[in-house]
C-alpha cells in the first residue's frame, strides 16, 4: 500500500542543482515537500506520490539551490576602515597608518569601546546584506576583543543573531587573531592567558562552536597555534586555522594534525600541506575578496587540491581591514575569475563543502531528504549565471527551515 | 523682503556630497528643496529660509550622493553567455568556442531572434538590479543588431525602458561594434551600408543620442571609424568611442578631433592621446569590469588623466561577454582597488564626470540649485563606504526628479 505524504509545505515551478555530491546533480521542473523544517521529498515534480500539504507555493521559474553558506566571516566589529582605505588610495603608507593607530588595532579599540547593542546594530545590517544574496547559513568570528570579556561580548552577539534573523549561525572563538595592545611583546604570555583563562570561560559558556587562530610572522607561529590548540581539545572544541596566507608557515599541516574542519586562505600552502588536509579530512578555504583587496598575486593551488580530492569552500571573509565583502555570490564570481574554479566547484564551495568546513554535513549544505529545508530560488536560466554575474538582485525567494523568509535590508 | 520658497518636496535629515566641482563638497545636516522636478534649494538645513513644502520627508540619517550615473552600457542583449564562461573555466579555449558560433557572434544571433518584448523584459531584469544600487542615469548602446532593423529594434527597446522605469536613458548607435556574418571579409561595404543606409535611417527616427564604433584590430580601424564619424557629425549626432582596449589604434586621439564625448577603454592610450582628449574636452571613461574579467594586466594611465586634467568616468560596460557587471557601485570599489582612483574620485567619476561624458553636465550628476532632483541616500557614515564596500545592499531611499522611487526588484 502506498503511504499518502503529509507535507507543511510543497514547493513547485522550478529547477534544482541539488549539490549532491559537490555536483550540479540537476533536477528539471523539480518539486520539494517540506515536513517538520525538513525536506521530505525532492524529485522531479511528475514522479511526486499521492501528498496532501498545507500549503503549495508556485515559485514560477528560475532555479533552486541550497541556501548559501559563508563558513568564515568576522561579521561582528565595532567601526569600519573605510577611512583607511581612503588614505590609503590618497598615498598614505600602510606603515603611517599603522603608526597612528589603525590596521588590525584601529578595529579592536572600535570592538572593545562598542556596546553589545552597538555590535548587533551594524552586523545586522552586514548580515541583511548576506542573507538578501542568498545566505542562510553563516560562520562568525571573534578577534577583535582579545581578552575574555570583549571576545564574550563578540560571541554572544552573534548568537544573537541567529536568534533574531532567519539564519543558522556558528560562532568561532578567533582570540588568537592578534596580540592586544597590553600583551605587546609578550605574545607567549598572552597564549598563556587565552589557555588558563579565556578559553576556559568561552568553553564552560558554550560560547563556541570552534576556535580558529592566525597562524603568520605578524601573528602566532605554529608553536603558539599548537599550545592553544591542545587547550581548544581538552574543551572537546573542533578547530580551524587562518594559514599560509602570506608565508609558508606550516600552520596547514598543523591543523591537519588537530583534525582541523578547515584550514584558510593557503595562498602559500605546500603539496605536503596538501596532502596532509587530505589525510584529515580538512575543508581548504579560499578567500577571493582578501586576495582581491590586498592585490595578492600568488593563487592557492587548486590544481592540487583537485588532485588530492581536498573539498574547497569559498567564503567571503568579511572584515573590516582586508575583505569588506558583503556577497558570497560575488565570491564565487572572483573565486572563477582569480582562481580558476568552475561555476560548479564555486556552487559547491558556498553550499555543501562550505556546510562541511563548519561540520554541518549531515544537516546542510546539500538539497536531499532529511536535510534541513534552507533553499534560495534564483531568478537565472543556469545555476552557472551565479558566478557569471557580478553584483545584481537575482534572488527570488529564500526558503529558511521550509518558511518563505523574505530579507527587507532597508 | 524675504519671499517665501515653495517646495513640492522638502528632504532632510542626512549629511550629502554635492560633487560640485568634482569633489564631495560635504555638507552636514543637510535639506534640499525640491520643485518642479528640480533642485530648488540645498545647503545646511539650519540655513534654510522661510519655506513652504507640500511634503517632508525626513531620510532619518545617512549620506545623499547625486544619483549616479552609468555612462556605458550594453544592457539590450539577446541571452547571455554564462555557458561560455562556463566552458572557459572547464578549459574549453577562447577558439574553439568562437568556431562553434561563440562570443559575440552569439550575441548577435540571440539579440536578432529575440522579439522586442523579451529583450525589453531581459533588460528590465538588468535594469532593476542597476537601479536599486543607485543608477538613476544611464546610457544603452545598440551593437548586437548589425542591420537597420536590429540595431533600431534595440534603441526602441532602450526608449520604451526610459519610458517605464524611473530612470533617464542615453540611446547610442553602435553599428560599428563588430561585422556581422553577411560582411565577413568585407569591412569597408559594411562600413559603406551603415553611412549610406543604418546612420541616415536611425537618424531620420532621432533613436540615437550618440554614435559609437569599436575602433581596434579585430574590428574597425580608425580609417574606417572616420567615415563613420564623418556620417555622424553630418547628421549632428556626437559620437563616442571604444578605444585603445586591447592595443594601441589611434582611435582616442582620432575621438578628439571629432570632439567626442568620451573615449572608453583607454587602457593603451599614449600622452599624446591624453593630450589630445584634453584639448576636445573629451571624459575618459574608465570600464574596470573589463579588465577585471579579461585578466587584463595593462592599466589606464590614470596618473597622465590626472596631470592633465582629463575628467575620469567610470562605468559597468554591462554586456554579456565581457563584462557581465550588474552594479556600479562595485565598478566605483574595482576602479580604487585595481586602477588606484580615490574614493573621491570614483564618486565623481559616475555622478559628474559621467554626466558630462552623456553630454548631460548642465542638468544631472551635482547636487546644485536648478539640477535634476535625482539624488540616493546610502545607508552609510562615509562617501567613502560608497567604494570600500563590495557587494552589499547600502541604499535607503532612490528619488528620481524629486519622487521617492523605491525598486522592487521582484
Ligand atoms: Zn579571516
Ligand atoms: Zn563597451
Amino acid at each position: 500500500m502506498n503511504e499518502q505524504l503529509n507535507f507543511d509545505s510543497l514547493w513547485y515551478g522550478f529547477n534544482a542543482a541539488t549539490m549532491v555530491n559537490g555536483q550540479y546533480s540537476a533536477i528539471e521542473n523539480a518539486a520539494i515537500g517540506v515536513r517538520d523544517g525538513r525536506i521530505a521529498w525532492i524529485g522531479p515534480q511528475g514522479d511526486l506520490p499521492a501528498y496532501h500539504a498545507a500549503q503549495e507555493h508556485h515559485l514560477h521559474g528560475g532555479w533552486v539551490t541550497p541556501g548559501l553558506v559563508d563558513c568564515h566571516t568576522h561579521l561582528v566589529f565595532g567601526g569600519n576602515r573605510a577611512h583607511e582605505f581612503e588614505q590609503r588610495l590618497n598615498g598614505v603608507s600602510y606603515q603611517a597608518i599603522a603608526q597612528s593607530g589603525g590596521g588590525i588595532a584601529a578595529s579592536v579599540h572600535a570592538t572593545r569601546q562598542a556596546t553589545p547593542e552597538q555590535l548587533f546594530i551594524s552586523a545586522s545590517r552586514r548580515l541583511k546584506s548576506l542573507m538578501r544574496d542568498g545566505v542562510t547559513t553563516l560562520e562568525i568570528k571573534s578577534g577583535y576583543g582579545l581578552s575574555t570579556e570583549h571576545e564574550m561580548k563578540m560571541l554572544e552577539v552573534a548568537r544573537q543573531l541567529a536568534e533574531h534573523y532567519p539564519v543558522d549561525i556558528c560562532t568561532t572563538c578567533l582570540a588568537a587573531h592578534a596580540v592586544p595592545p597590553e600583551y605587546q611583546g609578550r605574545t607567549d604570555a598572552y597564549i598563556d592567558y587565552l589557555c588558563d583563562e579565556l578559553l576556559p570561560e568561552i568553553a564552560q559558556r558554550g560560547l563556541a562552536d570552534a576556535v580558529d587562530a592566525f597562524c603568520e610572522t605578524i601573528a602566532f607561529s605554529p608553536e603558539q597555534v599548537e599550545r592553544y590548540f591542545q587547550t581548544a581539545h581538552a574543551f572537546g572544541i573542533p578547530v580551524k586555522l587562518h594559514a599560509e596566507q602570506l608565508s609558508s608557515q606550516g600552520g596547514t599541516t598543523l591543523a591537519a594534525r588537530f583534525q582541523a574542519l578547515s584550514a584558510d586562505h593557503l595562498e602559500f600552502m605546500t603539496e605536503g600541506d596538501v596532502a596532509a588536509m587530505r589525510e584529515s579530512g580538512t575543508v581548504a578555504v579560499l578567500l577571493p575578496g582578501a586576495y582581491f583587496a590586498l592585490k595578492e598575486t600568488q593563487r592557492p593551488p587548486v590544481d592540487l587540491l583537485r588532485r588530492y580530492q581536498v573539498p574547497m569552500a569559498v567564503a567571503t571573509d568579511i572584515n573590516p581591514g582586508t575583505s569588506p565583502v558583503l556577497s558570497l555570490r560575488l565570491m564565487m564570481n572572483m573565486a572563477c575569475t582569480l582562481f580558476g574554479l568552475t561555476p560548479e566547484e564555486a556552487l559547491a564551495a558556498t553550499t555543501i563543502h562550505a556546510a562541511r568546513a563548519l561540520g554541518l554535513t549531515e544537516t546542510h549544505g546539500q538539497l536531499s531528504v532529511g536535510k534541513v529545508a534552507d533553499f534560495v530560488c534564483w531568478d537565472v536560466e543556469s545555476p552557472g549565471e551565479l558566478s557569471y554575474w557580478l553584483g545584481g538582485d537575482l534572488l527570488k525567494t529564500r526558503v529558511k527551515k521550509g518558511e518563505n523568509s523574505h530579507v527587507d535590508t532597508h
